[in-house]
C-alpha cells in the first residue's frame, strides 16, 4: 500500500532500507498531521475544491483518528510505509472517493513539512515551559544556600570564594541564553509551509492564508521553494537549540560529579538517586548526572548531523531528508527526558558544609587582602606584589570572609533581576 | 613583560606554545578593550576608587590609543604576550602608578569577555546589515526576472515548473531565518560581563550598571559565574549563528555551481567572475561560487569546535578558552568577506532563457495536467492514474505554463509580504 | 533484578533514565558475552578458583543460552536491566551457588568490554569482506564498461573524456583506502580486555593470557587502566573507519543521482530500484542513493559524537560511556545494511551511451588537442595560448578521442594491479 | 601573475577571496613541489617529452630553489597566487623556453596532490616517531614510579588502588591505538597521484611508475579518477589519525589538571611549567596542560571540517579542496608542536605521595576484602553482601594493599610486552 505504487514488485529488502523505521518516528507526528489535515480539508472546501459535506465527513473522521491517538490506540501496520498512508487509506476506506479528495492541491513533502513544523512548535514551547520551570528551582536553591560558602576555582585551581547561592543561580542565569535560542528556533519553525506541495507550489486556487490562521502560525514560509528548503533547516535550528541547552545541563553536571567525590565533597544527594556497582559495596555512584551529562553531550552532536546529511545538496526536495528525522524527533524528546529528570534530581540535592578553613583552601582570600591594601591607598599592582611576597615567603595569613556588594556577586546575587531577565525574553 | 611574572625565567618554547598567535587576534579586539577600559576606569572614578584627574587621565591616553588603532598605526610588540598587556603597558609608561591603577577590580577574565562581547556585538550587528542588504538585492532579482522560467527539480529529476522568481526570493526569504538565530546571538553578547573579575567578583564596591550603560549593553550578566560561564557559550552562539547563514549561502551556491553547468546552463556570471584552468583552456570556472561554499562550510564546523574544547569542563575559567578565540574570530571575519564577495557577486548574475520545450522537460507539466483532469471533476488519486498511464504509454501531451495564484507561488511571489517579515525580525 | 540492588527503592522515572534501550541494543552483544563468560569460567577453573565440575556446568549453560541466541529464542526480559543480569541470573537459577561465581574476579566494566570487543571484531571482519565483494563488483564494471565514454568534469564543468571504466574502479580502488582505516580499527578491538575488572585490575591470580587465547584475540590489552581507556577509543576507532567508507558511498551516490539526472541522463535503474512520487506519475526517484547517501552522511556524524560525549572526562569510567553503545552498534549495523543494499543496486546499474559530439561536450577534448601540439614541438604554454585563442574565436575543433596509455588512465586501467593492492592490504 | 590569465583583469576584491592564504601555506609545500617537479622532469626526459639537457637544467634549477628552501630564503611574493606559480616563473626566467615544459603532462590538480602526499607523508613519519617517543617516556616514568600508590576512580569516587605506575603505562599502551591510526594514513598518503593531471590522465605517454620510484611512494594511486578522490579523503584520514592522538592528549591533560587540583594534590611541575594569575598572587596554574587540552580538542574537530567542505560533491576536482588545505597542515603542524611540549613537561612531572590512609579513600579497599572472603570460599555474591553490609553499618575495617599478579596489573605492569606491541606496530 505505497502511494506511489505503479504495480512492479519491489525487492524487499530495498523496501526495509527504504521505510525505515518511519512507522515508529510517524506516531510522534500522527496528531500533527491529523491536525494539518483537518486544516487542509476545510481550505479545499473554502476554495471549491471539495463540497461542504465532504469537509464534514473528512474533519470528522480525522477528529475520530485524533480521539485514537489520544487514547493510545492509533497504530501504524505494517502494511502502511508511513502515518501519511495510514491516514489516507483510513479516510478512502471509511470515505471512499471524498476520502481520495484528501490529497488534492497538497504533495506528500508539504505534509510531512507542515506536521513536523507542528511537531517542533507545540515541543519548542514544552521544553521552553520546562527550562523557565528549571530556573526557578535553581533560583529558589540559591536563595535558600546563599550564605553557603565554597571555593571558587580557576584553572581548577583554588581561586576565591564563591557560594552555593552564586553556583545555583549562574546555572538559572545561563539558561537564559538558551532560552533566546529556543526562542529563535520557534519563530523559525512557526511560519507555515502548507502549501508549498512538492516546493513548487500549485496550480490550483488554494488558501494559504487561511491554513495559516486555522493552525495558528504567526506567518507563511510564503515562497514554497524556501518552504521546501526549510526541510532541514529547521531541523538544524530546532536541534541546535536544544544542544544549547544540553550543553548548559552537561557542564552544570560535570560539576555535580565532581562535587560529589570524596575530594571534593561538597554536594550529596538521597540514595534514591544514586547507583551501586557491580564490584564494590560502598559505591554510591551519580549515575543520573552522568547520564545527564552523556546524554547531553549526544544531543550536542545532532544539529551536525542534520548539517552533513543536507550540506551541499542542490535546492529540491531529495529523500536524505528523512533520514533527520529520526535524530531531530530523538533530540526534543530526549531533551524533555533529560529536562524532567534533571529537574527532579536537582530540587532533591544536599548541600554540604565546607570548611574554607581547611589547609587546602588558604589562598581562596588573596585577592581580597590585595583589595584591603588597596582601599588603604595602594596602587593595585603594588599590592599584588606585596601579597605576592607573602605567599611566597609562606607568611601569609587569609582575612575572613569579606562582604561583596556589587550586582551578581556572592552577597548581592540580583536574583530579581535575573528572574526580570527571564521574563522579558521574546 | 607579562603580568604574572613571578621572576622565573620560563622556558622559550612553551612561551611560545602558550602565547599562540594572540598579538594577531588581539588586533581585533585592540579597539574594544580600549572602550571597555575608559568605561571602567570612569566606573573607578565614580565609585571613589581613583581620583578624578586620574580618570582623565586615564581616558585621555585611552583615547590616544584608540586614535592608533584607527589609523592603523596600534602595534602589539613581540615583548607583549597580548593586547591587554600592552594597553596597561602604555598607560603605566605614560602615567606612572595611574596607569597602573587600571586593573584594580579587575581580573585579566573579564577584561577579555568583555572586549569579546563587545568585539561580537558590534560585528553580529554589522552582518545582521549585510545579510538585510543581501536580502534586498535577492528580492530584487527576483522581481526582475519573476518571469523567467527553470525547471525545478525533486530528487534531482525533472519535477515541475519553476522560475528565477522564485529561486531568487527563496533565498532572501530562508536568509530571514538565520536573522532570528543572528538576534538571538547578538541578545546573548548584548550582556555586560565586566565586573566579574575571575568569575567570583569583587570586594571592591564597584558600579556594573553604570559601565553597563557606558558601553550601550542591554544588560548585565548580572550573576559572576554566570558571566564566566559566558565563555565559550557565546562562542557558540555567535559561531552557531554564523553558521546558519552559511548554511544558507553554502547551498546557494552548490545551485549556482550546478546552474553554470554545460549540463544545465541556466545562468552565467562575466568573466571577471570566472577562472581558468593551467591545463584546459576552455575553462570559465565558478570559483568564487566554489569558494563561497567551502568557506561557508568550513564556517559550518566552527561551532562544532567550540563545543568540543569547552564541554565536560567544569565551571570556572581554564587557560582552554583561549583556545576558541581564533576560529571564533575567524569565523566573524570569514562571513563578513563571503557575504561581501557573495553579494557583489550575485548582482552580476546572467540569467539565460531556458527552453522548457526541450524534450528532457517534457514531464515538468504532469502535475498541472492532473489539476486539470481534477478542475473538471476526477479525484485526484484517479487523474494520478491517468496521466500517469498516459506517461507510461508514451502518449502524454504537456499542457502549457499555468497560472499560480497563491501566495508564494511562481506568479504572486508575496515579495512585499517577505520585506514585511523581514523588517519585522527583532 | 539490578546487581547493585541495596534495597532500596528507585524512583521509576530514574530507572528507565538511567536503563535507557539497553535490552534491545544488548541483544547485539548477547553472544558474545556467552561466549566471554565461557572463557572466564574456563579461566576461573584454571586458576583454582572454581572446581572443575562447576567449570563444565557454567559452559554447558552458556552454551545453552547461545543455542537460544541462535535459535532466536533469546530474550531479555523487562525484570532486567541489561543481558549481563538476565546471563547472571539464568546461570544462577539453574546452577545455584556455581552461577553466582561467574562474576569472580570481574566487574561488568570489564564484562561489557570484552563484549563489545568481540562484536566490534566480528563485524569489523564482516565489513571487510563486504567492502572487498564491492570492490569487486565495481572491478568488474569497469572492465564491462572500459569503452564507454563519459565527459569528465572539473568545477561541475566539463573537463576531458573520461569513461565508466575509469569511474567504477575509481570508486573499487578508493575503497581500498577505507580498508586500511578499518584494518586498523580491527587491530585497536583485537585486544583482549577481560581482566582489568573496573579498570584496576583484581587480586585474584587470573590468568588473562589463558582467556586472551581461548577468545582468539591477537593481544592482551595489558594495562588495565588503558583497557578500560579503550572504551570510548575503540569506538571512535570503528565508527570513524566505517564514517570512511560510508564517506566513499556517499560520493558515490552523489554521482548516482547526478547522473540520473535528466541533464545527465549517463545511466539509469530497472523500475524496481526506483521510486515513484505521490503527485507526479512520472517520476523515477533514485530514492535508494539518496537514502545511501543520506544513511552514509548519518554515519559520517557519528564518530564525533563519541568524541563529544567522552572527550575531557578524567581517566576512570563513567557512566557517560554507557550512552555510546547505541550509536555505535547502530553505525557497524547501520553500514552493513548499506553496504548490501548498495552492492546489490549498483550491480544492476543501466549504463547508457553517452554522445561526446554533443555541443555541449565540445571543448572535452582540448587538452588533447594541446597535447598533439606539444608532440609536435610547442611547448605546453605555447600550445595552450593556441588552442585558447582557437575556443575564445570559436574556431576550435575537437579532435577524436585519444588513446592514453599510462597506467590508471582510461585505456589502460591496471585493474590487475588494483586488484593486487587490495589483497595486500593488512 | 596567474597562470590561467585569460588578460581579462580580475576585480582586487575577488581575487584576494581567491587566492585566500595560500602563499603562507604554501611554505609547507614548497620543499615538497620542487621534489615532484624534479622527479616529473625526469620522466619527462626519460619518455623523450623534453631533452636530456632539458632535463639537467630543470633539475639544476630545482635544487638550487630547495636549497633557498633550506636557508629559509625562499619567498612567494605577492605577485605569485600560489607556490607552483612561484617556481614555473623561476625556472621561465632562467631557462626560457624550458622552464616552460615543466608543466608538461602535469595540471596543477595532481602538482598539488603529489606536494600534498609528500608533505603529509614526510609528517606521519615524524609524527609517529615523536608518539614513539612520548610512549617511552611515559614507560620509564611507570618503571620508576611503579610502586608509589595512587586511588583509582570510577565515576570519580573512590573505588579501587592504582598507581602511577598504572597510570603513566595506560597512556603509553593507548598511545599504540593511535599508532594504528597514524600507520593507515600513512599508508593512504603513501601512493602517487603524479600523472593523474587534472582528474582524467593524458595523453602523453607519461611514465607513472618511474616518478613512483622517484619519489619513493610504495605504490600508485592508479586510477586518475581515484587520485583526484583522494583529495579530501586523505586529508580526512590524516587529521582523523591527528584527532586520534589529540584524544589521548586531551584526557591525560584533564587527568594532570585535576591531579594537580589542591583538592586532589597527586602531582605537580616546576614552576617553569606552571603560570600565575593577574589578580591572585598565589596561582601555579596548569596553563600548559590545559592549552595541551584545549589546542588538542581543536585539533579533534578538524575531520569533521574536512568532512563538511568535501561531502556531497559529485567527482572531479572543485575548488572548495582549496579550503581544507589550511587546516589540513594546522593539524600536522600543532600536533607536532603538542608533541613536543607536552612530552617536554611530562617528563618533568613531580609525584607527590598520596596517603591511602587518609579517611576519603577508606572503602579503596572493598573488592580486595571481598576477594579475601572468597579465597576463604564464599561466593563472590556472598562476599560482596558481607562486605556491603560492614560498610553501611559503619564497621568496615581496610585490608592493607594487597599484591595484584596478573599482567597488566599495578604490580605486574608488562612494561617489556607493551613494548614488544609497540615496535609490532606497522
Amino acid at each position: 500500500m505505497k502511494l506511489w505504487d505503479k504495480g512492479i514488485s519491489i525487492d524487499k529488502k530495498i523496501e526495509n532500507f527504504t521505510v525505515g523505521n518511519d512507522r515508529q518516528l510517524d506516531m510522534f507526528l500522527a496528531a500533527h498531521d491529523l491536525q494539518a489535515s483537518a486544516a487542509h480539508a476545510k481550505m479545499l472546501g473554502k476554495v471549491g475544491l471539495i463540497g461542504e459535506e465532504e469537509v464534514i465527513q473528512l474533519v470528522e473522521e480525522l477528529q475520530r483518528l485524533q480521539q485514537q491517538v489520544k487514547n493510545g490506540t492509533f497504530v501504524i501496520e505494517e502494511d502502511f510505509e508511513d502515518v501519511h498512508s495510514k491516514i489516507e487509506f483510513e479516510l478512502t476506506k471509511k470515505l471512499g472517493d471524498t476520502g481520495k479528495k484528501i490529497h488534492t492541491a497538497r504533495s506528500r513533502n508539504d505534509q510531512v513539512l507542515v506536521a513536523l513544523h507542528l511537531y517542533f512548535r507545540e515541543n519548542l514551547q514544552e521544553i521552553i515551559s520546562r527550562v523557565n520551570d528549571l530556573i526557578e528551582v535553581l533560583l529558589k536553591l540559591a536563595e535558600e544556600h546563599q550564605n553557603s560558602l565554597l571555593p571558587g576555582y580557576t584553572h581548577l585551581q583554588v581561586a576565591m570564594p564563591s557560594s552555593f547561592g552564586l553556583w545555583f543561580s549562574a546555572y538559572a542565569e545561563i539558561l537564559i541564553d538558551d532560552l533566546y535560542q529556543l526562542k529563535a528556533a520557534l519563530k523559525i519553525v512557526d511560519q507555515n509551509p502548507l502549501g508549498s506541495a512538492a516546493g513548487y507550489g500549485s496550480s490550483f486556487p488554494i488558501d494559504r492564508e487561511f491554513t495559516t490562521k486555522e493552525l495558528g502560525f504567526s506567518t507563511l514560509k510564503y515562497n514554497v521553494v524556501a518552504a521546501q528548503m526549510s526541510r532541514g533547516k529547521s531541523e538544524r535550528a530546532v536541534t541546535s537549540a536544544i544542544a544549547s541547552v544540553a550543553n548548559t545541563l552537561s557542564r552544570f553536571s560535570m560539576d555535580i560529579c565532581l562535587y560529589m567525590s570524596q575530594n571534593f565533597s561538597f554536594i550529596s544527594f538521597p540514595e534514591a538517586l544514586t547507583t551501586g556497582s557491580s564490584i564494590m559495596p560502598h559505591k554510591k555512584n551519580p549515575d543520573v548526572f552522568e547520564l545527564v551529562r552523556g546524554k547531553s553531550n549526544k544531543l550536542q552532536s545532532i544539529a551536525g548531523e542534520m548539517v552533513l546529511v543536507t550540506n551541499n545538496l542542490p535546492s529540491g526536495y531529495h529523500r536524505d531528508f528523512q533520514v533527520i528525522k529520526e535524530n531531530s524527533i530523538y533530540s526534543v524528546e530526549g531533551l524533555k527526558e533529560i529536562l524532567d529528570v534533571f529537574t527532579h534530581s536537582i530540587s532533591q540535592i544536599i548541600v554540604k558544609e565546607v570548611n574554607l578553613q581547611d589547609e587546602k583552601y588558604k589562598y581562596l582570600f588573596t585577592v581580597d587582602s590585595i583589595n584591603d591594601l588597596v582601599m588603604e591607598g595602594k596602587s593595585f599592582r603594588e599590592a599584588y606584589q606585596i601579597i605576592g611576597e607573602q605567599v611566597q615567603q609562606g607568611t601569609y595569613e587569609p582575612v575572613g570572609n569579606k562582604h561583596h556588594s556589587h550586582s551578581g556577586s556572592k552577597d548581592n546575587l540580583s536574583l530579581d533581576e535575573i528572574r526580570k531577565k527571564q521574563r522579558s525574553v521574546d
